[in-house]
């Protein structure tokens, strides 16, 4: 008979690495899910989405425990304490990111019974490029892949570029049609939420790439989306 | 002559709360600064906490560096490891804090420019209370104090509240005024993100508690600011 084994301080990694990897799963179905909620206007859709929420903060809260049980037991050198470390952050950031879906999620409530404003089109378009991001640095983070982690940093811009255009259609229509302001108002949020959905995920990469080598990931992540200036249309009136 | 001493696991300690303490004191100044910048119509200072962003950047690197090293180096056990990771998610708070502010200056900037919407009076209060909350908390952490912690986890529902109460008036005067639909639009994002700086302040209260406890604050904190009705007014018009 096989004597009981002592767990090595690999199965103990794996085993923090697993939780993040189930948090990242939970996180992808509740945009994807957050997001059909809104555009197919399925209040109970989006209140599972709502109630689900819970599942990845109690997630989180496992994730720190393990990894600071794991540092607390093994006293693990530098290699190995960067990446228990990593593991709390990126789980801290699947958790903001979940406040996300699910802050999307509480809209889609109050967006179910309104006839939508005719830049929702532009949604779907940006939640599948974000979800895009999330899956992606999830697998390199998974897979310690640094190629795949700047792919995604790199995608953010695009990602940007979209809610800047999601952001002046809004402001036209509500211009033209006032009887829509609030309803293009919650809109405005929930775009702002799939935007900060990519930071995050760019957020991920530089982690996941301080993970890899050692070393802060430091030139400037490209930006399109910045402020100043976004109007919606010129001569559009500003006193 | 004294020899040389080797500093103690306390040294080090001090010295990662001392990071802390540094970084709350800028996001401190940071907060006031944005907020000036927003209702003085001032640019240039807009565009210095900008600038200034950095450096609480750079200050949590150095922390979490910090932290990781005297961790490394001592293999603390349980309370004292506790101390040091929530000094780690202290330090990011504080800096996603900060990119609250830095995203109030940048609209500022916008902002500076317009006649500004009538419903802008309310953001000083918001933010005196945020503020207060940061501060009070940051002391919370510092002196270990749980009752100051958990006075300003309470409080967090009175800075919702009056979040609501310029959502509301904002929708409001769009409607009236839609010519002002722009800047409105921005101070949408300014109110927002002081409510999520009051947020973040709680969070800070739970690790504070969990901190000095080792135990979770687990009961559910109050919120009056849940979506999802918010209209601006009986009758306005909603399709």
């Amino acid at each position: 008979m096989v004597p009981h084994t002592v767990r090595s301080f690999d199965d103990d990694l794996r085993q923090v690495r697993a939780l993040v990897a189930q948090m990242g799963g939970i996180l992808e179905a509740q945009l994807r899910d957050a997001v059909i909620a809104l555009t197919e206007q399925d209040s109970d859709r989006a209140l599972r989405v709502v109630m689900t929420d819970k599942v990845i903060d109690q997630l989180e809260r496992q994730t720190e425990q393990a990894a600071i049980q794991v540092i607390a037991r093994r006293a693990p050198l530098a290699d190995d304490l960067r990446e228990l470390i990593s593991a709390i952050r990126i789980s801290s950031v699947i958790e903001r990111m979940g406040d996300y879906a699910k802050n999307i999620a509480k809209r889609a409530t109050v967006l179910a019974d309104v006839v939508p404003p005719q830049p929702m089109v532009i949604v779907p378009e940006m939640a599948r490029l974000a979800s895009m991001m999330v899956k992606d640095v999830l697998d390199a983070y998974a897979s310690r892949d640094l190629d795949l982690a700047h792919a995604v940093w790199q995608r953010d811009e695009e990602l940007d570029s979209l809610y800047t255009t999601l952001f002046r259609s809004l402001l036209t229509y509500m211009m033209e049609k006032p009887q829509h302001i609030t309803a293009c108002a919650h809109l405005l949020f929930v775009a702002k939420n799939i935007e900060r959905i990519g930071d995050n995920a760019t957020n991920i990469a530089e982690i996941v790439h301080y993970n890899v080598t050692g070393l802060a990931m430091d030139e400037d992540r490209p930006k399109s989306d910045e402020l100043p200036i976004i109007l919606p249309d010129p001569g559009q009136p500003q006193e």
